[in-house]
């Protein structure tokens, strides 16, 4: 794979629904929840450590979805119609250009936002409309792993993935 | 594909277990919950938006089901032993034929109503008893979906899908 | 396949976590809940409508499972190590002989009472354990239609299918 | 397969988040919640009644979890972030040595305790970075069976798995 971009990815921009959770949104009577993957977290604080803001932008609120931000302390915003002017104002005070992020979405909603990055991203269950503005699709599927991918890619990407192995003994 | 009906669909009539939702009741202690996919929910307000009226047939009654209903405002009838006989009030109302109408469903019970209407419509994962009478079946399962697939179906034979697409810049 | 059982069915017994639910058992900070599968729940309704009486049995306790047996009316014994001796009680008030039942489980706990039943029934994912001990094994796996197939089984056998068809205008 | 280790088996570790989970955390308005598998805590109970001591280790605290280690009445340390600190306290107490013991994980921070112990185990569906240092890699995936496969290997490997199929008729 020639490389996506040409510096370093200094902001992750990632949507909720169907990207960080499985799609599914369940319901009781007091109202809704979500599913999450347990190392897409883990690698979210890894991409924090090693200088690589994660920003969460959704169309929807969710008290749920608030509780999981809370947990991984990940800036985000929520009820969100649109993504780009919410982006803006993130890169505007971090002094970050659009050609040094990265987009993870999976459905129309999110295009817009894909094709302002200089690396868009759509997960393996992505609709064919996302997908086709991606220039990597995951090979996991969202809630079971494709974010834990898309971290390990951009710090390949960005030279520190070793520091991830050597904090665990594992090379 | 032969055009299932003549002119545009006006009325989706709707299955809520194992069609909107997976399939699975949850229960705790206080009560059930369901699973709904979140592009099932997305489709539908862009359904309602150009023209074709999404109403909701139970044959339970659900607080979970409920709770999603108010979420995306949807029309519904919750324990409902005769289907047929809601969706004639619906239709008088609209003034709508039962050959202007989809129904979707994936058990027994649906397929009274799903005799009726114009474009019956089984999920993939439908008991065989349900795909008997469908004209057509989804490739998506029910939850994971389905209902977003039959959307873009109506929208398409209605000739309203391209609205979707420019409204978010995918084309 | 040779007819497993002479005469009709009388009873069916049935495990609960792995066979009624996905075999997944979700804990939050309050206490457990369980998945049901919609379709299982609708059927056991008709066998209960045709002279089947379904009777739960579970070596756990769970306020979960309670709230679903209530919900479809389901007789249903729970916390119990010895699942003969209630199937026993329960055939001496229906004057019901052990040949004339079925037993639906997945795991160690069901062989004893898979032993005794005329026909006993292992859902598809059941441990080998179980399957060894089962005259038939469904197609469908726990919690997803596995209990729904059986009804339809054990109605097939008695004759009275057909009239399940006829309630849902289905021939 | 060559013995892993010499002698019986003699304590269990076990991961949480993906290894007695399924790898998904539910978020609601008030917190989260885990699936665990119905099988695996029954063979944990068979485990500790036939002299192999479980000890569940995660690295984030979770009520949810605290639930379900109290239901099996396992011996947990939550929120934890020196596994192998732990783990050496455990064998202290119960005069124990690594090569005696098994660590089942999924991920990298299980990495440093599995390169201690004398039999490494890693779910089927675990990172590949944790398979890398694994003696054996489960058939069954985390939450879906692989702690009972584990659990099913140990006591095998022990010489006491026939008692637990004397104990339910099954032999």
């Amino acid at each position: 794979m020639h490389e996506p971009i040409a510096g370093p990815v200094r902001v992750l921009f990632l949507d909720v629904d169907g990207t960080l959770t499985d799609g599914l949104i369940a319901f009781d009577r007091e109202g809704d929840a979500r599913n999450f993957w347990v190392r897409d977290g883990l690698a979210l604080e890894w991409a924090r450590d090693l200088d690589v803001l994660p920003v969460v932008i959704s169309g929807r609120k969710s008290e749920a979805v608030v509780a999981r931000m809370k947990d991984l302390r990940l800036e985000h915003y929520l009820g969100i119609q649109d993504k780009v002017g919410v982006a803006e104002q993130v890169l505007a005070r971090e002094q970050v250009r659009f050609d040094q992020c990265v987009m993870v979405g999976d459905d129309l909603p999110d295009v817009p936002l894909m094709r302002r990055v200089g690396w868009p991203i759509a997960v393996a269950d992505a609709q064919p409309e996302a997908k086709a503005f991606a220039r990597t699709v995951t090979h996991a599927t969202a809630g079971h792993g494709a974010v834990r991918e898309v971290v390990e890619m951009v710090l390949r990407h960005n030279g520190t993935w070793e520091r991830i192995l050597e904090r665990y003994q594992a090379r």
